[in-house]
């Protein structure tokens, strides 16, 4: 046994020729007479192994001819190329040793036949062993080091918010509450901006990156209650940095998955060329010209409302890669925004509006960095000014024009990955009636 | 203006010479005569900058002369190598543009004087740009950037564990409770194990990074409600391959810090001796070693019990470097515990005890992997076996021995930075009685 180096299935190119053992599950098995090929699987790549009946013990031959899926084996032999074989190589067995047997009796419960969508998330723990959702997740790790590697290398200091808030950051409705200590109330966080700009304000440029909560009652393919977003903020900064910071993020991480993740993206069968395409500059046109848009193709919207799914669908359509979209009206934005100095009526807030359909995957903006303004704003939304007076501080001490956004990490990974349903796009999904496994 | 070309005080060295501007706020002021030297922090750093009243506007020199603490100002000028200044440079003022001056009558609330506690952490939002503050959560985030490079370049994928979770990981006095839809309630995660341990067996090597959440009802120096965690989990793994990766990872962690955050463990007057000394290999002991010298050392502990902070404390002091404790007595461990084959008595887990006092960093260990083994201990610990199933679903389709580990973040700051209280190495603490801002 000692003769036989430990290696996983994507170490496989550098040792052909050598004694080696693989330690995986049997994703499939097809037999033939006196040859056998079980397809193993081990969380780094599948490979193909081929028993021939003459060169391995009878005890061999059958237990693997009768392995059963998913049960966990180890197998040694050697590698070579071949390029016919899934991941380019495939292992002459010489021995195996069966670690568990999946019982006949008991079989696997997912199988290359169709299951219903609640059966599959139903068994969530085993689901993500099929070759589409670790694909998925496989580049959900990738958009993942790509944003961090972005901010990391471009003088950004992580800095993570809490995720118990006292207050809401932009009204109480879809807000979750847990009972703290004593009758006490928290909350769970819907955005960590308010407090990136008090970090900023000490490091310059910071983000933070976790998981944020939304009590999203209707049921759509676009919405979780449990998400991750990475929102960046910079001090001395306006719309125009957010834009620019916005338009080079999403490129650095579409080049990323292009340069790494072209295996899973075939197994998604992923058209390659739409992501090609996302490259800067990315065309930028105003909340004014979006109406003129929308209204040209049919859409009913008037000026002063917010856009809605289709109409972000049907203003996706008019471009090949993302769209900025500028200047909204004041009204559908949050309390915090900077007002345009020509145009009090619109904010200096932009959105990015992703390729193919995919909705809105950035939205941010400048922030009133006026003491008065700011305060005046929170009276008119009714906001209680006493929660807010921390955040009332930044203006009294060292104000600055500052600007920020957030990125959903769930939509953009379902963009990149061409994906229906958000659902996909994360280990466990929480949605309103998903709370399991 | 456009003469002067923006840069940040961490890339002063290399403008030496240039026309350059630098945006920040007035950290310190010092004047004699017809001189001043403003301190400037723009986040990036600290740079003292000369004011002559001869080569500079009245207007000019009156205003910097009469700054207030952390006001924001736009500095213009010349930089030059000057070795007594705090960061190797100094800047020549040529003119300057207050961008908000905080007036006298309500001044900037933290001033070098002493303040208690509670005052400093009701104004964290601003509390965060002291020198302190900031070093220490500049490490943080190279300690984050460590584990993270870490676990990505040793073939391990990230795979994020939900936060709302159905039930309990480790017993539910500590679990804060959820009101999700329509009185279902969800509670918030203390671990991610048990779902790593499902993410290991598709992925083959993974980790989850998030917030986790502790109802501790203990006001210690400790303990945080709200606080992270990174947790590796390995299939086809033994205790043997959590010491190495434990180990490995510690040292990792501490080299990338001595490189690259000098400056902040010198601000913390870290004594870096102490850090050098954390080299492989770490001293090995078991459980029943571990209590022959504390009773040697005085403790009261008996066999059986487990450690408190005070045990952890004299235990490191018997070492120069972290201790790793292996082979617990079962019943101070979890349920889902490996036994050891030769002694059922004690489980096949390890404790990473932090040296100078700082306690337990790390704790993992070996699963069980044997089915009949697994529902026997969850009957035995009284947990609802129907919750478990899907955890069971483990064991019967393709089980394989596996491990895998916890480390918490801010221990690990608190360790690395020589802080006395956790509270300080998050930026927004949450604890018993600290729910703001």
């Amino acid at each position: 046994m000692s003769d036989y180096r430990r290696i996983t299935i994507a170490q496989a190119g550098s040792h052909t020729g050598e004694s080696v053992e693989i330690a995986g599950w049997l994703y499939n098995l097809r037999k033939s007479g006196k040859i056998i090929f079980p397809l193993i699987r081990d969380g780094s790549g599948i490979m193909q192994c081929v028993g021939l009946k003459s060169s391995l013990s009878e005890e061999c031959f059958e237990a693997l001819k009768n392995l059963t899926q998913e049960s966990s084996v180890i197998i040694r032999g050697k590698c070579r190329a071949e390029q016919r074989a899934p991941g380019g190589f495939e292992m002459d067995i010489e021995s195996a040793e069966i670690v568990q047997r999946v019982p006949e009796e008991t079989p696997y419960p997912i199988t290359p036949k169709d299951h219903g969508i609640e059966f599959l998330f139903d068994h969530r723990h085993l689901h993500l062993r099929s070759r589409r959702q670790h694909a998925i997740l496989k580049i959900r790790h990738e958009i993942i080091k790509a944003i961090r590697d972005y901010f990391d290398s471009n003088g950004f200091t992580l800095v993570d918010c809490p995720i118990f808030t006292p207050a809401a950051c932009e009204g109480t409705t879809t807000l979750f509450e847990v009972d703290y200590f004593e009758d006490e109330k928290v909350y769970l966080t819907q955005s960590g901006q308010l407090y990136n700009e008090a970090t900023a304000m000490a490091f310059g440029k910071t983000y933070c990156f976790g998981p944020t909560f939304r009590a999203e009652k209707s049921k759509t393919r676009r919405h979780l209650t449990e998400f991750w977003m990475v929102e960046p903020e910079m001090a001395f900064a306006t719309l125009d940095d957010v834009k620019q910071h916005a338009e080079e993020l999403i490129c650095f991480i579409v080049g990323r998955v292009l340069d790494n993740r072209k295996t899973e993206l075939g197994a998604l069968e992923r058209d390659i060329s739409k992501l090609e395409a996302i490259k800067t500059p990315f065309p930028r046109i105003s909340y004014d010209e979006a109406v003129e848009i929308l209204r040209r193709k049919g859409s009913e919207i008037v000026w002063g409302g917010d856009f809605g799914g289709t109409d972000e669908t049907l203003l996706s359509e008019e471009f090949d890669r993302p769209v900025m979209v500028d200047k909204y009206p004041t009204q559908v934005k949050a309390f915090y925004f900077q007002p345009d100095e020509q145009r009090p009526e619109v904010a200096l807030g932009v959105d990015v509006i992703a390729s193919e359909g995919y909705g809105e995957v950035i939205g941010g903006g400048q922030r009133i960095h006026d003491y008065n303004l700011l305060l005046q704003r929170i009276q008119e939304h009714n906001l209680p000014p006493e929660a807010f007076q921390w955040y009332l501080d930044l203006r009294r001490f060292g104000s600055v024009p500052h600007a920020g956004f957030g990125m959903g990490v769930e939509r953009t990974v379902a963009w990149l990955c061409g994906l229906e349903h958000i659902r996909e796009t994360i280990a466990f999904p929480r949605m309103l009636y998903r709370t399991r496994p």
